[in-house]
């Protein structure tokens, strides 16, 4: 059940922790004593690791303990299983910061989605190291920052974005083909908080020109990929992938065009499900609930 | 977690019910109070339709009710929320007859499914309105039936098919390209037990010659679909759909080679996903758990 | 070879006839006669019908025959196998109108690839029953028109969309989720000339309401389909066609966010296809080269 | 247009040579001259590296030139263009040698298919380093030769399986999981003539356990790639490949297992494609005809 069809306020807790008997009757009883009703409820046991992780929806309404005592509440329960959790309201709205260089079209499609309601976000800044898509933001009302990088002004230009990501509050950055590599330290700041898109099927072509690097090996099909940022790059814990056919008769242009399409598509979805508070990370892996 | 990964046995149980607060707390909480371990569980609630629909999967192994114990102490809680259930065990294999006729895909893909032990199941007979098949069935070493039907015979030719199901208790019937309709009081017997595939993507192209349907109106894409049969031909609860693309150079004999991939493909996972005990029905759709 | 990666002219000739010996030898003679370079040649035989299809490109430079000799010089060979044809030069960039509601996803999606150069048109006018996409064909810089339809003044106001296009010069009218029925009388005004996006995949589901109908009856994939309008709704021959898995969990408001996706691409991929002259159309079919 | 629609004989001409003018009307001509009704006719070029390539289909009934006499025909015109070239009959059937180790899903699958008619090709002869699937070979009645291969004994080996395949007048070769490495004198006997099925979208996972690797690094697709085998191991030039969707859920034992299917149908596939003679390779890749 999502918010789109729920306009009522809902809790989302997301645990995770070693693999043991009881997990799943110890926080549904939970919920269940307080008259939580449980609109979603997923888990998933990692049998080669042992590892337990849940995501659980439900209503606030009727809910008998308060939004500021859950946490309070929970805790003996979460220490008990030495649960890693975090917990999530519907109503308040991710803050997102959109990264962007040149390429228009991840912008528009993350935009466009946003202006008809299908992200659940607020969208305080767009940053850039370019000016091209400053008419784009101009479009959407949603102030631009340009901050050109250089490797000699990279480390001063880092803290001016770290400063204005601090400044408005933002939880998720969103790497809309933005053409620069974030420093380790940047990158660390932001656990699995930073997605990008790569114009490549994962692990196949990591790094600079996938494209040209695709034709070049005559594939048959190519792809896009969104995954958490690391400090290594391209290698972060993917989120969600998809593919288009090719063929002989198309170009390096012809990929970089029908390429678009993929990773629009690939990282609003992914956006979506982050936002949605259904991936968790581990051993630089992903689950991701339906 | 699947039985190839865990060798000990297991018992699932399958419940749905109308939706309201404690499903989820009182069934984990039961297998939780017995020491069953859980293995995996997945929940689904149809909030329009306020339905409730669970599968949970627990060890045997440790848990404290003996298998033919299991259903008595869970009556209580069956009966207080109004479920409607069942109990398999994974070291219970499932019975499946195979209906036949003349084309050859489908069959060979479960038989050598089930040879290289992909498919948990027996098969105790092939079942067949012409002997073209015959000889596959002996390269597996499988009993072949051969009844003819003609609209005459039918009445008295399915007593006899249904005659051979009960004897060798038969739970599960793929229709895998058996070209016969089956009669409404046949069908009524085996309800949601009765697996076929249809090769269009349903809605679309009900009926006989599909492939040709779809030449002629032009479309870019054709699919296949499992679904379980009833009294409404085609228009049984649907497991699973894919598709593939076509082009105008294609001939309707292009369309039918293509499709037997899909046929094939999608009859087996449709099936797989029926012996993993993962689909539930209601209001003729689907519920099919990951 | 596309025009994104010759950048000298092209001439396109399109020509379908009844099949006979002799038509690509006739037709790569006449070029190759007057020193025309074939950068792109597909023919395609409908054995079944007995018809003929192709598509060629040449290079305008080094050709001997002048721009506005062309028809004159090739009209005995066309006559000869008494072809239907049309020629296409690629300076000329075709004239597309945009027909909206409401929905914006299509809209952003053609004028984002149209801002970044992927779609060789220019787009004079966007018509809309409905002031809402305004502010979004603002951005672009795009006259728009709101012409409000009743049933009443339905008569009336194509009148005035007519002489809109006509004004325009319109050759290519596309239906980005435009919510209204064009009339019959309008139809026949642009044989060939107007795409729309359904959002099914047709013949699945044609009409209102695709995507409810889809959840009632329980598909496990929806689609989208491109097609060039005809006097029958959603009869008309079809130009691509995409598909998305769903299952149990999505709503009808996932299925209508999710095919958001495919309607948008779909449909701008039938627009590029048709802006490329690859498209021709034979008893409602289409031939699409690659 | 395929023989599967048209029963009388057929010929087909493959060529490639650099680039230039008159190329398609240079074989069109000489074709329609003798009278030679065109059935398919693909040609590409390849802009980037100025190369020419086509296949063309012809009806042999009415054709002026005796069978025999094609080549000596068409020499002067091959020679000026210092085109390479492959003359190919419809009625003259490939021999195809399988090489199998354990796995039985790709084998049966091109069994079963070539059973039913779909491969036009005959089978002398199956080769295995194993005597797993000797009683499938023996089910379809093909001589099955089992070669064992150790370090040692593998120059030994190959010469006897080289034998064979002389003497059986092989002309394709299809490892379909045959899971020894040939050695480079092996392949270079055998240039583009030798199918390999990968169970990876290469060149991601190329060499041993892909699915252990694509599970590891969490990736949310697998494929399956069928390539000519050169003497550099898995990269070859590709001829096909598919995908299939992954989760969290899915373990090892499921890649496996899903794979399968990938495996059987993308080395069909690729295998039809060749039978066809639809395949054209050029610095180490393809161009596969429609």
């Amino acid at each position: 059940m999502e918010s789109t069809e729920s306009p009522s306020a809902t809790a989302t807790l997301l645990v995770s922790c070693a693999d043991q008997s009881g997990l799943v009757a110890a926080i549904s009883g939970f919920l269940t004593e307080s008259s939580g009703n449980i609109l979603d409820l997923e888990q998933h046991v990692d049998s080669s690791e042992k590892a337990f992780f849940m995501r659980v929806e439900w209503e606030l309404e009727g809910f008998n303990i308060a939004r500021d005592q859950i946490v309070t509440s929970l805790k003996p329960l979460l220490a008990r299983f030495d649960m890693q959790w975090s917990l999530h309201f519907s109503d308040t709205r991710p803050q997102v910061a959109l990264f962007v260089t040149r390429d228009n079209h991840c912008l528009y499609d993350i935009l466009s989605r946003h202006q008809s309601g299908d992200l659940r976000m607020d969208v305080p800044l767009i940053i850039s190291n370019h000016r091209t898509l400053e008419p784009v933001a101009q479009q959407f009302g949603i102030p631009f920052y340009h901050i050109p990088i250089t490797s000699e002004t990279k480390p001063a230009q880092e803290h001016i974005q770290i400063a204005l990501l601090r400044e408005n509050n933002i939880d998720t950055l969103v790497l809309a083909r933005y053409m620069q590599i974030l420093s380790e330290d940047f990158v660390s700041q932001f656990p699995n908080q930073i997605i990008n898109i790569h114009h490549s099927f994962l692990p196949a072509f990591p790094g600079a020109r996938p494209y040209h690097s695709a034709h070049k090996r005559g594939v048959k099909i190519i792809g896009a990929t969104s995954h958490y940022v690391t400090s290594d790059l391209d290698e972060g814990p993917i989120i969600t992938q998809d593919v288009i056919r090719v063929s002989h008769r198309e170009t390096v242009g012809d990929f970089i065009r029908k390429g678009k399409d993929l990773e629009k598509i690939v990282l609003t979805r992914a956006l979506w499900r982050h936002l949605q508070r259904r991936v968790l990370v581990y051993n630089n892996r992903t689950v991701v609930f339906a």
